[in-house]
């Protein structure tokens, strides 16, 4: 069976991204940590098109400027046209790995110069990524896993494991970077890659990172097709337009539930609702099939002075503004 | 806040079950083990209906005809109006787990008399299924858990958890068994439970067995609308009918993917395929979108002394049967 070393293998995952992903040839960046994963892809993308090296600095640990500036090294000798080191400093909200994560991906996007920007994850950060969702339990959409092709993202590995771009790193002589975090029991995604998936790889009898990334791709797919259909579906079942906008309940109430409550939440969105949860949307669910005369649904709202409630008044659901 | 007692949390389930699902107010089953889940349904089930509990002894276990008798017992003395303890015999196929399962719902059928049996699978079931069906990695239908009604079986407590219905016997005065199986370690089910779950609550800060349940019915539901437009897509992409039928491609290639390979799937289980796997699927489904000239796709057959082959001949797919 034919068997490719590491290297061939990122080398073709990035050339079937080219393939479908990126009709022209023509620059693209690659967010370079200088960690394996991200230095193996630096390699194979280099060689397909002008490759830029976006490294962001976070500033979070002594000695990251000379991480950064061996990675720089790195992308220059592996035939990047480009390697720039980005210095960011991190807002406190949502966590340290949220907020590095939000700095990052901004320092990116003012940095990339309209190219698309290739990042690194694995299949192995995907199988954390279903894992991370599924403590959410909101349904498909949370553990769809990450989007191969999500503008100007792409994620030309998320089919290829760790394991193969550590290989890769040793067949091209390069050392990459071993980021502390990345060992720290402090962080949750740690713990998933380190105690529960090898767990569960035992448990479950092995191929368990394989499952959860199927998974995650089977489920982005189902979750596009059914959004796509509850698109549709919200045009004919809404009234009026902008955020007055009501919907009927008596076609709505006809629709298949898993579409259903994608209506209701898209409604919700548009009419400026914040942090959704599965069990809100159930509940201005039951409005539409279950009423028996009960009181609105209370949703938190994109506006910090304001507050919404779902209603229904005979034959609509309404959305009602309230000021705090 | 409301905070009902474990018995009134179970017959809540019970009485809200027999609203959504069991119109009539006719005789009705209940699966009995002795555990402490199935005697807490039987407690509330028969305060609702005429009720029969149906006892099945696997003879797997040493003592297990007394079990099953003090289970009769316990049926009778909470107002059951008959108590049948079923003997079976446990065919090899599947390992011990899938065989006893095969053939307690065999006996279940054939004993319960045209009448729905209930099923004391609890919420913590459910979560075991998803992470069960999580490694095997098919997408949504196989981690889409247990269904709460899928006649002749219903199963009322998916929404309670293990704890309650624990509780609700305490509370009854009642001793469950304790099944020896629910510890041991060679069970895979029984190593989710006692070391995957606790690891997950621990690690993602719990709400873990909830989630995973949520996450079940929110992908049956997709799961089912999904299903649904795949099958009134079938019926305008298929060309003759029976066995032979064949799939129209240029359609076919219009529809979102995930309909796509539920159209195909549906194809081929209607042409007598079996044991169908993701991959191969994927596989059918690159000869409708990438299809390049390549050739067919072998899938296994219901019959012992043929294969199936998935072929494009021009603008149709065509499913080939060949003897082995």
């Amino acid at each position: 069976m034919d068997h490719p070393s590491p290297v061939a293998t990122v080398r073709r995952a990035v050339d079937e991204f080219a393939r479908r992903f990126c009709a022209t040839d023509e620059q693209w960046c690659v967010a370079l940590s200088g960690g394996a994963d991200s230095l193996a892809l630096t390699a194979a993308a280099a060689r397909v098109r002008p490759t830029v090296a976006l490294i962001v600095d976070h500033g979070l640990q002594a000695g990251s400027d000379s991480v950064a500036a061996t990675a720089r090294d790195h992308a220059v000798a592996l035939g990047c046209v480009a390697a720039q080191v980005i210095r960011v400093d991190i807002g406190g909200r949502g966590g340290p790995e949220a907020a590095a994560r939000a700095a990052r991906y901004a320092a990116l996007e003012e940095a990339r110069g309209g190219a698309p920007v290739l990042i690194a994850h694995t299949l192995d950060d995907q199988a954390e990524t279903v894992l991370l969702g599924l403590g959410r339990g909101s349904g498909a959409r949370s553990i769809a896993g990450m989007l191969p092709h999500d503008p100007p993202w792409g994620r030309p590995l998320l089919g290829v494991r760790r394991t193969v771009t550590q290989g890769a790193c040793e067949e091209l002589g390069l050392t990459p970077w071993h980021d502390p975090h990345n060992v720290d029991p402090r962080y949750t995604r740690v713990r998933l890659r380190n105690e529960v998936l090898p767990l569960l790889e035992n448990v479950l009898g092995g191929g368990v990172a394989e499952a959860l990334a199927r998974t995650a791709t089977g489920l982005r797919e189902d979750t596009e097709a059914l959004d796509g259909l509850a698109a549709d579906a919200l045009a004919t079942v809404l009234r009026g337009a902008g955020l007055g906008a009501e919907l009927e309940v008596a076609p709505l109430a006809e629709l298949p539930p898993s579409i259903r409550r994608r209506v209701i939440r898209r409604w919700l969105l548009a009419g400026g609702a914040s942090d959704l949860t599965d069990g809100q949307i159930r509940g201005v669910d039951r409005l539409v099939v279950d009423w028996r005369g009960r009181g609105g649904v209370a949703v938190g709202s994109t506006l910090r002075n304001q507050r919404l409630f779902a209603e229904r008044t005979g034959g609509t659901l309404v959305l009602r503004v309230e000021c705090v």
